[in-house]
């Protein structure tokens, strides 16, 4: 990051008052009637309509729009276990997206318990308060213990982005690459560089999706079979293979999808991938190659980032707003894989639709169409709400 | 209440749209640019200040201007142990208070646990997310329980409002009402029925405002000196005495304070009473005598009540709005004693200043000066946040 950036984001968080987020009256309170209707005496009766039908707390209080962004700050960013309060700048930050976005309320709530079963206990006992539960930059393993714990245990959607946002954006944007280069996910040979968070929950949405020859790779090198430090959440990935490094797996395959570290993929691999090779580098703010080098290198690669500022940014907010939204409006119980498969979906038509003119002004273009340099939807554009938040809607009411 | 307002309250909580609170973005959202501040890559600064220092999260998060209101829901209103669910309502009630009066950013969080040890673990660990707690609609005795180690174990305030608010407020209208009625705190007989949170912290603060001959009676009679079933919250309050019964007890004492149900002060009670007998009849909606009813008997009385359509309304909105403005701004660690008596004493000093035209506007009033009619501030006095929140953070800073 700039300096000037660096600079201008410590006094955009302080001025003119700290912070990014501001609770309001969404009701009148003008006059000493406001008042009794707002607080006592007459805040009673939805109080009794609650206790007599907790339905009612949908009808009544702003339950069915509020969604808690939680994290124990154990994996903010790239920052790592930076802890809860330090976490805070991200979660509001989250908030104001959820809110600007999709119109959803956010609390962010910074939980200061490291163990599973402690921050687990927490937000159950917490889970009254909100409509859903967005689960923020915890930690692998343990955040798949803790999700899978908190979806079984409430009846209100819990979703970790870092796993399922994500999965849903890098799985739209695949869709859309495989198109491009001419190859099917069924048939598509797809190396995964990362299996934390992100990683392995992106691998699950894609073979949910149809995908058959993957490959997982962490800093110890292949995920294979019988590889002993596997743990329960990364063991169903490991594959029977003789190859134990990137540098033996990823010759003549036709997708990387990195989310792992800065120029984590070296030039001289990528030469050796299949012809139209995808490159997903997706780490940040220093992707694991270059779009430049890449290109120099290998013109035919269809290519993404998380970066805005270059081609096919790989954003999570191209999910979690719609995906909440969608879920809030249908009252779903869960976020299910029909929902993610549907926001998937959706994120991937909508880049074959033609752009309209708000999207190119917002982003200072001539012109965008589906192609190499577009194969996902700007975050900026409108339609996303309707579309994805609608699919992810009907995916739950079926 | 009437049905019309009891209609109108549910029509109030449910429309447009259901609830009563919105959280906004405090800051821009109108580019790529500001995106790039508020999220990444831009957040990553605070994220580092505040991991390298934490005060930085007053200065680059909302942590310094946001207090929880937290409750379990096991005494909501008079309705009691409805639940945190059916506690909602009443908790986005606190909130928008605290900030229509007093700019206070407020998440209303309920909890799902009744455990006294569950509900301390849960606030605690969500604590790093606050600047303040202001705990609510919490059943004796398990509230002084959770207070007391809530306030030793956190480095923000934390304000069981039910105890300390209703006592600020109390307290404050007794000094003025003694000096109507011509009597000192020293010397006055005080009966006080009701002995849970919020008549055990009124008869606490009155001892510190010099009050010496205070007797408390609960449901089960007079709280006398080795009654067997007091506990350790109530013990300390006992006295020696032979009298059982607030029939025993109420002949001849200067003080009434009822917290405790309707109509629970017989009239003939009342008539024996001291000379100017001070009656805070504070059941809601619902006092322990009406008004009318104890000015028939005793034109002589001195008199408060809890409700809106009658003079001295005793409301904690008098209170906790301006109580916690005092203690953020100062950023006191805890709300100690003497931030309540200055709280109290600023509160009970604004009745006897002349009332500017704008509240006389508010209520329709054509004037308004002390006496018996006026002893208490009206909460839509805006001179309350300067004077009641100047005097808490000075008492806090000395």
């Amino acid at each position: 990051m700039s300096e000037d950036l660096a600079r201008a984001a410590l006094r955009y968080h302080a001025e003119p008052r700290p912070g990014k987020l501001s609770v309001e009256s969404s009701k009148p309170l003008e006059s000493q009637r406001d008042l009794a209707l707002a607080y006592t005496p007459g805040v009673a009766e939805p109080v009794r309509a609650i206790a007599a039908d907790p339905a009612a707390a949908y009808q009544y209080t702003g339950k069915g729009n509020l969604v808690a962004v939680i994290s124990n700050g154990t994996a903010v960013l790239g920052l790592g276990n930076v802890g809860p309060l330090a976490g805070k700048p991200v979660m509001e930050g989250k908030a104001v997206l959820f809110k600007h976005f999709a119109g959803i309320d956010v609390f962010d709530i910074e939980v200061n318990a490291r163990d599973a079963e402690h921050f687990i206990e927490v937000v159950a006992a917490i889970a009254p308060t909100f409509g859903g539960i967005n689960l923020e930059d915890i930690a692998a393993p343990d955040c798949f213990y803790i999700e899978q714990t908190l979806k079984a245990r409430l009846d209100i959607p819990v979703f970790h982005d870092d796993q399922h946002g994500t999965a849903v954006i890098i799985s739209a944007a695949l869709q859309n690459a495989l198109k491009l280069a001419g190859k099917s996910m069924a048939e598509a040979r797809i190396v995964c560089l990362g299996a934390g968070a992100a990683g392995l929950a992106s691998m699950r949405l894609l073979k949910l999706l149809g995908a058959q020859q993957i490959t997982l790779v962490d800093k110890d090198g292949v995920l294979y079979a019988g590889r002993p430090d596997l743990n329960d959440y990364n063991r169903p990935y490991a594959v029977e293979t003789e190859a134990r490094s990137l540098a033996e797996v990823l010759p003549g395959a036709d997708v990387f999808i990195g989310v792992s570290a800065a120029n984590a993929l070296p030039p001289e691999l990528l030469a050796q991938m299949a012809v139209n090779p995808i490159v997903f580098a997706l780490a940040n703010p220093d992707p694991e190659i270059l779009p430049a080098t890449a290109k120099t290198l290998r013109p035919d690669v269809i290519m993404a980032t998380g970066r805005s500022d270059f081609p096919n940014q790989v954003n999570n907010v191209l999910g979690f707003p719609f995906i909440f939204r969608g879920a809030l409006d249908a009252r779903a119980r869960v976020i299910s894989d029909q929902m993610l498969i549907a926001a998937s979906q959706a994120l991937a038509a909508l880049a074959h639709e033609p752009v309209p003119a708000s999207v190119l002004q917002a982003y200072g273009l001539d012109a965008l169409a589906f192609g190499p340099d577009y194969f996902i939807p700007k975050p900026l554009d409108p339609r996303l709400l309707d579309m994805v938040a609608g699919a992810v809607a009907r995916a739950a009411q079926a």
